[in-house]
């Protein structure tokens, strides 16, 4: 099949340098015209390139080539910041709100809470080398955590937070990874095109004493991230 | 948008159970009139669906509602048919081929191997309630399992085949989870159409002297699987 030869083709001179993470790839226009086919063989080339995550497409500007995924270990405590830097990133992370309010049925359900408890929430995107990767939505108990709208939320962990103000740890994760798109606000804050394949991931997050303290429900542009960890077992 | 006003109706129609597990969905022609609608606007919806693994499409048979997919928690030994079966489904597996070969570049890498040694390969299906849904590739060290292929390894265990026959026993795995699309033959034995969102389990085995024994590739339609595990902290 003749996108395949294409993707093939492309895929190819990302392997060997000639393309560079983050560069820019001619208008579709441009390389139909190249590689001497239609706009549409052009696209679904395109498009398994992007399923595979060695491409990547931003809202308006075009295709560019993905940067190396950053390898996540979910069986490690969660600290973006300290796990880009170790991997010779720039994370950097913007506070979009963080607000009280009434449990919805998905947050109550996450939180184990009866429905219309009082929450916070707390929306963030978090960027690599300046492109933005994972929208975070944090649902957070409120009995724990008294007053904690009155924090500077910006730029801060919330796992440094939760100790030095609360004295709250945390020490155990139940996690879930799922794929799907991404759509509406959330496509737009990782300037993705609604129907982006994404990654999923949702953290109930406990403290020292087994207590649950809060939730994180990701959604990261799948290119951008690679799972990895190692396990033992029991014999 | 009227085609995520249509997906969210279709979902609608899922969560009340008016639409079942399993079940084929009318024709494209058929659905696009019920909504009044174009075949581009309702394939647009039927595309953000699949991206969320509510529904999937068999090649040539058209799109189904996709039934709950498999928890699968790689911090545990693999063993497919009692992880199915714990979970009130019906596996089968299909052994597709096994032989001995030279190591391919991948191969080589995956085992920690110089180039061109002699390995076994095997390439098997696995479906849960008669529908196909991963493609497992294992290679595998030749040196710790002589004649490996004189086992009948039809329906059989590699977990129980490696202690009972070779006092083998599976300790420590290091995986990795990414997403891709399906493709070629693999998209075939799964009957997916090229393009399929999929998600890419690659598992690196270790047995009880900490010695790498074999690898596996799984190539997962992305809505029969979802990662769940639970993870301590050290303090």
């Amino acid at each position: 099949m003749q996108y395949v030869k294409i993707k093939d083709a492309i895929v190819e001179q990302i392997d060997s340098g000639m393309l560079m993470p983050g560069q820019k790839l001619p208008a579709e226009r441009k390389l139909a015209e190249s590689f001497d086919t239609t706009r549409v063989t052009l696209r679904e080339a395109l498009s398994l390139l992007e399923a595979e995550g060695r491409i990547y497409r931003e809202d308006r500007r075009g295709w560019f080539i993905s940067p190396e995924s950053l390898r996540y270990d979910p069986t490690q405590t969660l600290n973006f910041t300290n796990m880009a830097i170790a991997q010779n990133r720039q994370p950097h992370t913007e506070l979009l709100s963080a607000k009280g309010m009434l449990a919805t049925k998905q947050a109550a359900e996450l939180l184990s809470l009866p429905p219309f408890s009082d929450i916070y929430r707390v929306d963030r995107v978090r960027y690599l080398d300046k492109r933005p990767v994972v929208y975070v939505t944090n649902f957070i108990r409120t009995e724990m955590f008294p007053n904690l709208l009155d924090v500077d939320l910006n730029g801060a962990s919330f796992t440094d937070i939760y100790r030095e103000k609360f004295g709250v740890v945390y020490s155990k994760v139940k996690y879930r990874v799922s794929t799907t798109s991404l759509l509406g606000d959330i496509a737009q804050a990782l300037r993705a095109t609604s129907g982006t394949p994404a990654m999923v991931i949702e953290r109930i997050n406990y403290d020292q004493n087994d207590q649950l303290i809060d939730c994180t429900i990701e959604y990261w542009r799948h290119d951008a991230i690679s799972i990895e960890s190692v396990a033992q077992f029991e014999q």
